[in-house]
């Protein structure tokens, strides 16, 4: 394993404004007059072109069925904002999309909305539009309406994404942490801690022989698989901020049950592994982006593993646990080495502005 | 009119947080562990409380009928915090709540995201969630889910807020700015520009012998009452960031039509007149946060203006122009002296920060 400064890398497509004229943004590209509307129709709507953005200013109008509407909100304000294996917009629609997934919903829109530093490169909003454009289109879901505005230098970190999401959920479906039952398995879908480690990387200049890359990844494909394969999955949840330990921790609490968790069977690449060793950082509490946790009655767990297995990012799919009726509400873990413990809730995170 | 320094009155109901434990938001609370649930049970809860809130912590799931939805998205970055007649909280659900409602639809449930800077005073997080929760309930839209992040001190300015709207669009109902159409009136539901005033004296330390409050209000309920009377409102929209006259041009070039403004018709306060002339503002370009402009068919003018007065916000609406076939993307006011004259677009903005 070596040191040494990685840069992020970006691929670089024009930007339609003249950079000559406008290198980087300005107070009065958010003041909604015609600084703003240029940003709106030279980077944001041949970004994320569809019918619902564009014809009315104040808001989109979309036809809906009835049923069950999901709805998710998430303010992005990474440190940096590109980052091996995606960067601030593209992470903004994944994050969203994988919320909305995480109800049991089938994402169809998602909101933008974007408080930029005064200062920030023209560039840069362009490549991050585009990229928000792309994993949009990538993951089946327009962005149907958005909002721009722009803060005095130093007031603000570059950009700052807050994407809301909503979803239909499909009916017979009932994801509710609540759920979650004793002699319930849990199951994983990949391998952990690799976003936050991606990120720490950049941030702090290091570079490991393998590059470590961020998950980050829709979801929602996968989810539709497993519940065509199980409707009756009882929990599902995305393990972001806090990691595994966290998302787990909360799940005890709000069903009132313990769980119990094998270290031996939770997926770590070796260099996500090796990473964290040298930064202390323990993996369990690792934010992630393209993994997610099943909570399912005993009899689903082939059919919904198969499923999960299938999608590109659930390969490595697994048993990681059960949920069980001693200890409510305390996460506990066989260790490696035979002992257990308990994983309990960190008071803040290892990791600021991580997502 | 005289000068002198000026408070902003806040009420002062007990934050629940031991303010001795936490006086100030630290980046913890926005770590995803213990500190943010502390913040979530402690203060978002018990400001919003709803059903749809805290079931599922990924997002929330509501009924909804078939129909058409209406989606909109805002961040607000305005700095005071808290001004005369209200406070970034109470701003961010009006202007979403309003959003909607220029959308023609009848609003029921906004989103909030929150972006803290490091070093918040707990109290003031306290007092702006109250705010927004007692803004919601008046307005008759729940929170139904919401996101916290805290950026390191320097790279925020306080608190941010992205409130995502959600509403259903009454069957018949077709708001468009496309729609307008030479002969429709003009109306406009009360006197222009307090809310920028309002912003701009608490910034710049002004007081005025009268002082001068924002506007800021929920217009849903005159929507109501506007469409009740009369269907086929062509375009509405509230003149918020840009004040009238950016409104008004983004119409006009929407719809590929003129608009003709009567100076002489424009209501606004004495105080405000007064405020902006010292000021050196010209109050058509002042942002707004309580007001409509409404663009109906001749026949209508009577039904909708009487609609708009029957709601508090809308005792002094008016009609203050035309569209019209000439001129098509241009906005023209026949000025108070006699004259006419072509009232642009700006490219920026007079205020920054203003919502």
């Amino acid at each position: 394993m070596t040191l040494a400064r990685v840069q992020p890398d970006f691929d670089g497509a024009a930007c339609p404004i003249p950079l000559t004229d406008y290198p980087h943004v300005l107070l009065a590209h958010g003041g909604g007059g015609t600084l703003s509307q240029h940003l709106i129709d030279k980077i944001f709507l041949p970004a994320f072109a569809n019918e619902a953005l564009g014809s009315l200013h104040d808001g989109a109008t979309l036809p809906v069925e009835r049923g069950v509407l999901a709805v998710s909100t998430d303010s992005f304000v990474i440190d940096p904002i590109f980052f091996p294996g995606g960067d601030i917009g593209s992470l903004a629609v994944h994050g969203t999309v994988n919320d909305v997934a995480m109800c049991g919903a089938r994402p169809f829109a998602i909101t933008a909305g974007f408080i930029l530093e005064e200062g920030l490169p023209m560039d840069d909003l362009w490549k991050i539009a585009q990229s928000m454009g792309e994993a949009a289109r990538a993951a089946g879901v327009r962005v149907v309406t958005g909002d721009t505005k722009v803060v005095d230098r130093g007031k603000g970190d570059k950009i700052y994404i807050n994407t809301t999401g909503l979803g239909i959920v499909p009916q017979g479906v009932r994801i509710d942490p609540a759920r979650a039952t004793p002699g319930d398995v849990i199951l994983l879908s990949g391998p952990i801690a690799s976003h936050g480690v991606a990120i720490l990387s950049v941030r702090e200049g290091l570079a490991f022989e393998t590059q470590v890359t961020s998950d980050s990844i829709a979801l929602h494909g996968m989810v539709a698989g497993m519940l065509d394969a199980f409707p009756d999955i009882h929990v599902l949840r995305d393990p972001t901020r806090g990691g595994v330990a966290s998302a787990l921790n909360e799940i005890a609490r709000s069903s009132r049950r313990g769980m119990r968790l094998d270290q031996s069977a939770l997926p770590i690449a070796e260099e996500v592994q090796g990473a964290c060793e040298i930064l202390g950082l323990d993996p369990l509490y690792v934010a992630n982006e393209g993994v997610l946790i099943a909570i399912v009655p005993p009899e689903a767990e082939g059919p919904v593993l198969s499923a999960m297995q299938a999608h590109p990012a659930g390969r490595h799919a697994r048993r990681i646990g059960a949920v069980v009726a001693d200890h409510p509400g305390t996460v506990v873990m066989r260790t490696t080495i035979g002992g257990t413990r308990v994983v309990d809730m960190l008071s803040g995170e290892q990791l600021p502005r991580i997502c």
